[in-house]
């Protein structure tokens, strides 16, 4: 605390990151970062776009990247918003589509950044209990009035929505704002994407930091019709214009041309999941089925913060989160399978 | 306007950043890019790091560059919060020290973010008129209760203030916060920084946009006691904690440490300045006397948005402010030898 704080700082409690641990090596399954590298293309790009040119500021419209973004989709530059990781997409959508006075409704356990968020822009939110299988009580949303975001598939229990439901839930709240939080989709989820030609209401966001493992560089992109899209903007350019720099713009552009390769690592990816989730049952483990790259899983016998801690102790770092119903669970993200053999191996001297 | 929109964002007049053409080759001096490539350490290191740690998340302390930004000031890395560009640590310093209903004091002619800011986060501002010379008016500030926002040179005037008068200030001030933002000292303004260990309400900014010439890269950082740079981190981990990149965050810690080859061009930058100085005074221009790499210039007989207009035909742009005072005149960036002369000779065929 500082007499130099605004009231508002003074009341917050920021976002704690995953541990991004320097002292000592770590086979690091916290974060759900994918461990097969970005693509070559796009690595290439980069090392290209590291010129003399960065004398100049980027093209604040950063018109390459949105037209790739949109070609992915099948949908137009108008109809992408590209920030700095969607991270930053989603603190702009609260001061583009939520006014303080009406609620927001997020599940109950879903990433924790939403409701730090909320409190900095000062949203009013509302959390819906999950189900007794974690996953969202679409019907509650649907119910009770207010703005939704809600992420597909869920973290940490990587439950899916079907684009069905999202479709119910985007007519129901015709003047409501509706965000589904798409970081994790390409891992198995169905996209809600073919529903914004319908919606106006409807914006889904995405990032590179999963799929296209490239979560060190920070870009993200939002899909939705114009005016969604053109608040988001607003927001930006009241701000921060210019979030992406050269570099990672063109590395991103890159990056989603190079669809055939995310294709490749991604399937890689969720055929470790399937491994590891098989094994993990054979250990005893229950393990909530996930379409996404990391698994909630936790042991009849044993808690899940002591799981966590004794792995951390023997060199392997997954997550763990403190609340109820998921206080008894531990999330590890999906690695490569020399990680996971690692991760099983170890798991294997504590149950 | 948009039914989706909250009420804030169909209120807000967003900033409009210079412009960036790209239909057509100009030369383009609008909006304060140094001409000279960046540091070739800066970009070896940027090449570098365009690998396949990418798929990583950044250390969010950013340590290495802290380090670097505090090596440079003669700080420790406790004093050095670090973002992307001071565009944004200026809009963090909103939320971290500014509450609305406290005023806050600023220039009435400075960079025109500051009142985006204030509206989008909903700050009170008073604006305090420059001087005849277009000085800032220091005695009104000390006598007006609130913060400070003060850019040291001001843009678009490129006039300073001194330690002196700064240190009057913080010390006057010692409940509030105040700000000074320094994103073209280097150019020939004297810095505040030594101010640092006495006053812990002041905060310095700092850009690589200018005098590291690396506008495309997006990196700032800001200066101040710890407890200022707590009060940024806790909005930056309530927002985005990762706002830099892996690469960005590499080459601007080489471009700090690479000091030699930094003052080398914003010497040339200089020479520059006062070489077409010299030379508008001698076509009957009247020139803001500037310690930034930018010239606020009139003539007796032209009005600055005539000839901003005439320059932008003939491929030459510069910048026209349309609010009074300044509003008779236009802000030309200080280019190559080579970009002035262009300059120069097509100003000839104007007046």
């Amino acid at each position: 605390m500082s007499k130099h704080w605004s009231r508002l700082i003074s009341q917050v409690q920021p976002y704690t990151p995953g541990e991004q641990p320097r002292e000592k090596e770590y086979v690091k399954l916290n974060t759900n970062e994918n461990p097969y590298p970005p693509s070559p293309q796009a690595i290439r790009a980069m090392r290209e776009a590291a010129n003399e040119d960065l004398r100049l500021y980027p093209h604040p419209a950063y018109e390459n990247l949105r037209e790739a973004a949109g070609r992915r989709h099948g949908l137009n530059k108008e109809q992408v918003f590209v920030g700095n990781g969607s991270d930053e997409i989603l603190a702009f959508s609260f001061l583009a589509f939520f006014d303080p006075d009406e609620p927001l409704l997020i599940p109950a356990i879903t990433y924790s950044f939403y409701t730090v968020y909320a409190d900095i822009f000062q949203v009013n939110y509302q959390t819906v209990p999950l189900k007794d299988d974690f996953s969202p009580r679409l019907e509650v949303f649907l119910r009770r009035r207010g703005n939704v975001l809600l992420p597909n598939p869920n973290t940490p229990t990587g439950k899916t929505i079907s684009p069905e439901e999202i479709e119910k839930l985007v007519a129901e709240k015709e003047d409501k704002v509706v965000i589904i939080d798409e970081a994790y989709v390409d891992f198995g989820g169905r996209s809600a994407v073919p529903l914004i030609r319908d919606y106006p209401n409807l914006l889904i966001t995405r990032t590179l930091s999963k799929s296209h493992s490239l979560a060190g560089l920070r870009v993200g992109y939002a899909l939705g019709q114009e005016s969604l899209v053109e608040g988001l903007w607003r927001v930006k350019n009241s701000i921060n214009p210019y979030t992406l720099d050269r570099i990672s713009a063109r590395g991103a552009a890159a990056a989603l041309e190079d669809e055939e390769y995310c294709q490749r690592i991604v399937s890689r990816v969720v055929q470790t999941r399937e491994r590891t989730g098989r094994k993990l049952e054979e250990m005893g483990f229950q393990v909530v089925d996930s379409n996404s790259n990391f698994l909630l899983v936790t042991h009849p016998d044993y808690g899940g913060e002591q799981l966590f801690k004794g792995l951390k102790e023997r060199g392997i770092l997954v997550r763990y989160f403190p609340q109820p119903p998921v206080d008894d669970y531990f999330r590890v993200s999906v690695g490569s399978e020399e990680e996971m053999d690692a991760f099983l191996d170890t798991l294997a001297e504590l149950v």
